[in-house]
């Protein structure tokens, strides 16, 4: 029995942060895992940057309201839902994510929570330590087979952990740095991909 | 954070085996866990009976098909989706419940699998013993608060495990049997226990 576990943010839905980045003016906010691979060190230093500017919750789920997941994407989700069971393996917050997961329907959203003060961001909980692993290996011991397919740093433990991993659109240093996972450009090849692994 | 974990049939669709006796005149098949709570000791006189009578998953499918989800089912799951994770938590199989996931909008679904041969069923494979109680272990080790509600016998594994238990819906003889959980009727008691819980 099967899980298909997915990334979400450059996987189903744009990267969250750069959408903020973009519409607050604010380059710094580019950043992502792909840039700085230590999570907590990328997350403080962005909670740096909403302090220094007063940026709110608010504004930010504004932005995400105007964000639609990635062309292509529900449809594949809408595949794959009929051949696997799905869990959202995220790094994302559920006050950012929940939106979007309207958007694709409302799988299940594996992911963190942020501490709000005031209406202002102040800080952030992780679910626990090493959280795409641990999801792996928990539905692993719920004996699913677990295929997961992600495209960056923060998706090399889950890829890992999982029977079978896979790079989605990842960038070519990512894919160089791990040669042994498959790697897969859109969603036509990653469904080409998981097609032979479906059991419905 | 939390993931909300729900039964299945008798919960948010009919009871199918009650649906295939109904289709098929077999009264025999007409039992549940709630009238045998020994799930393996169930199974192997359904599947003697589906011998017997020559059914094949086809015709048991057929019945499937035409089955839709308890009125009200799908605007409580939209209700739940926006403020919890949720999990169907089955004693099914995929080869019977796919198609009412679809119907539901594709849910998390951990359930079972048929052994099929010559459109036979033959056998069953549990996913794991004490599946519904283990699914809940793996929720806690994610470091999910977990909310359950069911509606019989074994659901109570579920309901013990987890952080808060609910009986939706049970027969009298099941809530009395165990008195420690609360015991909600319909959807409307059922969401006004589960909303002091939501956190999205």
């Amino acid at each position: 029995m099967n899980i298909l576990c997915l990334d979400l943010e450059g996987v189903l839905v744009p990267e969250i942060w750069q959408a903020v980045a973009k519409h607050t003016g604010i380059p710094a906010l580019k950043k992502t895992t792909r840039d700085i691979p230590v999570y907590d060190d990328l997350m403080r230093a962005r909670l740096a940057i909403l302090h220094e500017h007063a940026l709110s919750l608010d504004t930010i789920q504004d932005v995400i309201a105007g964000l639609a997941p990635l062309a292509g994407a529900v449809d594949f989700l809408s595949w794959a839902r009929c051949r696997f069971q799905i869990a959202i393996l995220s790094d994302t917050f559920y006050e950012f994510g929940m939106p979007l997961m309207e958007k694709l329907g409302h799988p299940l959203l594996l992911c963190h929570r942020l501490v709000v003060e005031g209406g202002l961001i102040v800080d952030y909980r992780l679910r626990q330590e090493d959280p795409k692993r641990q999801a792996v290996r928990a539905f692993h011991a719920m004996n699913y087979r677990v295929i997961a397919a992600g495209d960056s740093y923060n998706d090399v433990a889950m890829l890992e952990e999982a029977d079978t991993g896979i790079f989605f659109d990842a960038p070519g240093g990512v894919i160089a740095q791990y040669p042994d996972f498959q790697a897969v450009s859109g969603y036509d090849e990653l469904a080409a991909a998981l097609e032979p692994l479906a059991e419905v």
